[in-house]
């Protein structure tokens, strides 16, 4: 079983900034998420933990295996769950971007599938082979802009490495990570095309539940853990909030 | 660079009971002292974490490392960090144990290097073979009751498989976990003796450094991060601690 979970609400959040890579922490609102979710993960116990290299993640699976009472399984943290990098606009308010660049522009930046913003140079003092928690990456590996398609192409080789042979092994797998990783994860689990990805909205704290059989196929529809409504009433909330700053 | 932090004030250390592999969690106070703790490691910055399966230490990392921002270092978790198994005494009360058992056997059995308490029998409901963390371990691997030596005797593999390799490639390395299992680490380090080991107290939440040379020999006296007079008088309070117990 596969159990993803996409971060709490950040500070940034409120702000409407573009945030990407950059490392902003959990509201408190995010964090009460986080200790719901933990709640809803006692029924499924995990066995293995997997993060990002992103604050927001990570604190929001300590706090989630903390009110679980699971802070002991195994965690492995990666770059490559990271946040989609969203180059030069990250830490920009979404109105000022969109006077800078134009409505259509930032839309296409936002909501399609493979049109990356302006690139970070590699000489900027935000481009991530400047932080040291990415110090053991080659610089040309690290992302300065990406489109939804560059995440896809950087997370399925994890996906592939570090999360299926777990699978394989019965393990119950719990993914703790971002919007666009998550999304990412998802268009390749379940098959979904270019153009339909746009419209899936993960909401935040509630974890998602994939259930596989022998080859690795969906045995069943995926599952939102605990009060599916309410979790699909969050996901509509978060695609009219998109659909709210795409105007 | 090896940094060694004993977790902060636990639930049970107020009510004077028996812990060791009991799950407690930290106490207010605990917690305080956990993110004071991770003020001080931003000066050493740790490359690599290493915390015992118990909750408290646990907890303690993360809220240290959240306190540095340094959420995302890898973090491995290993039960032979774990606090000594106090056997059959472990929960109960240290007034009851000595009304029971008698003062100088609960003396012996709490200061001298070699005499391990009752242990729990393999069908105690307490006994770790049947908690779901240690499920991956042979049953005949995990302590029902340990003395010092013990702990030193499960420790070092851990120190040689898994630490060393670390700090000769130069890594910075933090272990987070126990008195007595950093005790027994230290005993290593430094050298002590059987009996001196018994004076050694380690304060909760203030972090000590240890610099090597290329052998692995100390190249420095040991030292605690941040005002080394306040981590002097933590230890003689522990110290204290443990003498009002003996009495």
């Amino acid at each position: 079983m596969l159990i993803l979970l996409r971060h709490g609400e950040s500070t940034w959040n409120a702000k409407n900034l573009f945030t990407g890579w950059i490392d902003v922490p959990l509201s408190e609102r995010g964090e009460a998420e986080a200790r719901a979710a933990g709640s809803l993960l006692r029924e499924v116990a995990p066995d293995v933990v997997h993060t990002s290299l992103l604050t927001r993640a990570i604190h929001t699976a300590n706090l989630a295996l903390f009110e679980a009472g699971l802070s002991w399984l195994p965690v492995h943290r990666s770059w490559r769950l990271n946040e989609r990098h969203y180059g030069a606009l990250q830490g920009k308010d979404k109105a000022q971007t969109t006077a800078e660049f134009g409505e259509s522009q930032v839309k296409l930046w936002r909501r399609s599938y493979d049109v990356p913003p302006p690139p970070l140079p590699l000489d900027d003092p935000q481009h991530p082979s400047r932080e040291v928690r990415y110090a053991s990456l080659a610089a040309d590996a690290l992302p300065a802009s990406e489109c939804l398609k560059d995440v896809v192409g950087r997370v399925l080789p994890y996906w592939h490495d570090a999360i299926v042979p777990s699978l394989r092994r019965g393990q119950r797998v719990l993914v703790v990570a971002h919007g666009n990783s998550l999304r990412a994860l998802i268009k390749h689990l379940e098959g979904i095309s270019d153009a339909d990805i746009a419209e899936l909205n993960v909401p935040t704290g509630i974890p998602r539940a994939y259930e596989f059989d022998a080859a690795l196929r969906l045995s069943k529809p995926p599952r939102y853990l605990g009060d599916a409504a309410a979790a699909e009433a969050a996901a509509a909330a978060v695609a009219r909030q998109a659909d709210a700053k795409k105007a």
